[in-house]
């Protein structure tokens, strides 16, 4: 783990949590990309060397959307760089936590990633994340 | 804003979460603090330029149990660094967020801090904080 990536941030209307984000980090949001696999909409912001990510969720039961009805809007994951996400996930694999994805996937950002069960993270969803050459 | 100052996690064991994060991050948590005026103790991790907080309360009512009862165990906060807290916090009450605290007040790790309202914030419990001197 090199640092947070990024803080996930699940919301019902992207336009606008970006306008109210705009106003509280006093910063642009710099990038809206839609992340065809996961079936989210994603827009982001830069503090420091981690950025905020909000996601809207593109289908009424998606995950984003089952979360908002389950805890509401709010805080979804932590993502974390890693240099080797492979080594990461077999490394956290040995250590005990449950590794969500066989293989990392194609992620927002032009990132690898994978997710870790909240179960053996004491409810805290975990994203590993790697930047793809 | 400077940065993601720190993450913070509401757990209900802390020795049992700080066992689970040194796995996790592969790092050893450097510092643990009670806060007596929030009634919390807590345990930190360095991850690049944030830090991961966990939280455990010392009231079987505070406001941390409370949390965890309504949402379970996991992310609670996000805390922004900032140069000036108290500019910080007229610049966000003009800009329609609501502060909590009307001054800034002691909180972990030697620092001054406020909180945001979540109902302005999408849901999202945000602290700011700026080192004491």
């Amino acid at each position: 783990m090199i640092k947070v990536e990024h803080i996930g941030i699940a919301v019902k209307d992207l336009q606008t949590s970006i306008l109210c984000y705009e106003r509280l980090l006093d910063t642009c949001c710099y990038k809206r990309e839609t992340v065809a696999g996961e079936s989210v909409e994603t827009a982001f912001f830069r503090q420091g060397e981690t950025k905020i990510e909000l996601l809207v969720d593109l289908k009424p039961d998606g995950v984003i959307n089952r979360f908002i009805e389950r805890k509401g809007e709010g805080i979804h994951h932590i993502a974390f760089q890693t240099a080797d996400i492979r080594a990461e996930m077999a490394r956290l694999t040995a250590a005990g936590f449950r590794v969500l994805d066989p293989e990392p996937r194609i992620g927002a950002d032009n990132k690898w990633v994978c997710f870790l069960h909240p179960k053996e993270t004491g409810g805290v969803l975990i994203e590993l994340c790697q930047d793809r050459e």
